[in-house]
């Protein structure tokens, strides 16, 4: 399932017509996606948002069985995938152990596991402890892939929902001025999300976090090339002095410790429940565009 | 979601007819039910019992989802709210170990959790080991929560469906002698079930259980202002010659250890297995009026 | 639900006219099977291959519900019964750690845990730790049981799809010689296999072991005493050298370690990942005859 999304360019942009296949086979990281897909990602997105009991949409996918392969347990990405799958009609086999795949033998290789469960499902949703874990799991299956998570690597639902909500919060993606906070070294969510902000034009990135967990050199050096300006600060009011603070959006991809007061959530800024509820548009509609295309 | 059942009293209950909402917005105690919404409840359970494969109530619920959040393991609520949920057509998302919702975290509030379910699915069925949790999760939730017992607190579809196993097998509620048997000081079926029977006219409720484990003074003192008659004794022998034992009932909860041998479940007064499957009809009747009403 | 099948004999074998009741009330072990109802269940199988998402039997089994009560984890046979159940149109209560139903209890019988399932779905799928538990679930149950292997007993699904597989790959099923190799003194699958291929005339069957884990001599005398041919060796060289090897089939239950090398994967030969997908034909054959008959 891996051929596709490498001969995939900007100059298929044109052809997202309704019913049309999806351009990628998997969704396995955040570099697969352009800013012409994800525009109209975030269209379908959108009218998942539409879907109620009862309309149109919501038998989409009615025969279409999803199975979420968790190596590692992950309570809110697993529901937020089967809620989407099951709000499009269709039907979910879970393993929150699959490690258990595996342990009787004390060692089948997710290889095997895969060529299993594709006999089973018209799609794999995978989180791994292993970086790299669903691009094997991609090369092996015949069926799509959505990478859930795969240890240090990759998120892309994650990321792709993160850009969707500045684009729904306010209004636009071209333009914007985004601090990233906290551990940056280590938090696979920022570097995805400073990626995709390349693709839109006049972004200016602040990374603020103390000097032990900086945004890594290649970020940097990747953001630079692709002509987004940056900074680089541990102070947040220094920050927060440059933007335009009475619009700006808090977000948080959940959980949160105490680095967010629950007095926060009452103000309109805070996003990160309607955040977490467009992780569900976001899932629905990938779901929707792997099986059915366009 | 807590708003309605405050202000629902004993004026409303002429205004059950079809179609209309459900006076309650979530089902959280054995407090909130009055005589009339019991009766009310228990025919629509009663007309559960019909409900069968193809025909026209077995599809009530399609489009809904129901979250099934446990905080504990408790594999037979849990698989007779989900058998409920799916005979009406709905379907479920499981979270059968929801504390590792928060592990990774280390500490994400139980309102963080609902404020993120809530956005996933329709109807919350919560199971938490603290008291007053299920309270928590409604207050926070903007879609009906079902408690499904938290800790030593309240387990209201357990003590709904022991009335009605009562009134399904006996035939009345009013008039009837019940004894109480076993820990009576530390079990929250029998404290709301004689919440409950005090609902009803002419009611004699016998504690039977050894002095340690005796019912608590505050049942006793509310049945005792509210008119019930009681008595206390530790001799089961004594409570049977002054009862109508031939068409007397056996209930019991399950799992049972040895309490009650298994030469017993051929007599005809063994109920707990019918009690059982009137759990299923008292739930599907709960999921039935909480999500579409009368 | 196990009084029909011991009245079973080859005098019904005419009688598989569609919409006839299935002959057997529960699936639990090998010797249940005669020829005539391999070729039957067989039949149906091949229809299942052609089952498709919108296609008219993808709705066979709507508003059946099955449970599955896994009291060890076997995270591939769990997977493969569902899948089978929700390709038909049926739903699923999952049971992953049935132990904990009597966990609380410190005791509960299997038998009351049947009582109370029952209650709740329309057929159990039951894997369980002890030999004869399953045959123990089907004495109580009023609903169907499949047995999804009991201990050091039978899993009379895999050795169904074992046999459906060759006859697939080869096919034919009279006539066949057939290798078994490995551990045959304590493999299940093995026994069962070695049973079901004495249904057919003119097989020959070779004892590939290690002299510590030798087939034993109950299966040995068995297959004497029906007539079918056997050797035994340990050297796997041998026997090749005596069948057609051009034409072999090499099938294995999965999971597999090293004892097949993932270069024979190409192989056509190699039939372990077609048989793993035989296994959610027979599968949905039998739930289909199970729950609606021929």
């Amino acid at each position: 399932a891996l051929e596709t999304e490498k001969a995939f360019g900007l100059e298929n942009a044109i052809a997202f017509s309704m019913g049309e296949k999806f351009q990628l086979d998997d969704i396995l990281d955040a570099q697969q996606f352009d800013r012409d897909i994800l525009t109209a990602i975030f269209k379908v997105a959108r009218d998942m948002e539409g879907i109620e009991k009862g309309s149109s949409g919501s038998q989409i996918l009615k025969g279409y069985l999803m199975a979420t392969l968790f190596y590692e347990p992950s309570t809110r990405t697993r529901l937020s995938f089967e809620s989407a799958m099951k709000r499009l009609g269709g039907e979910v086999l879970t393993t929150e152990n699959a490690r258990e795949f595996s342990s009787a033998a004390k060692g089948e290789t997710l290889e095997d596991t895969i060529r299993t469960v594709e006999g089973y499902a018209d799609i794999i949703v995978i989180r791994h402890f292993e970086s790299g874990a669903a691009r094997r799991a991609a090369f092996t299956a015949g069926i799509p892939v959505i990478n859930a998570g795969d240890g240090p690597g990759q998120h892309p639902s994650q990321a792709l929902l993160d850009v969707y909500t500045i684009e729904r919060e306010i209004g636009k993606l071209d333009g914007i001025k985004v601090g990233l906070v906290g551990d940056l070294a280590n938090g696979r969510t920022v570097r995805s999300l400073a990626y995709l902000l390349s693709k839109y034009q006049n972004v200016k990135i602040y990374f603020v976090a103390p000097d032990v967990v900086r945004m890594k050199d290649d970020i940097k050096d990747y953001l630079t090339s692709k002509g987004v300006e940056w900074e680089e600060t541990a102070d947040l009011m220094e920050v927060a002095s440059e933007c335009d603070v009475k619009h700006a959006v808090v977000m948080h991809p959940l959980p949160r410790l105490d680095e967010i007061t629950v007095d926060v959530d009452s103000d309109p800024r805070a996003a990160y429940f309607r955040q977490a509820k467009n992780g569900l548009y976001i899932r629905m509609a990938l779901l929707k565009l792997l099986l059915v295309g366009w």
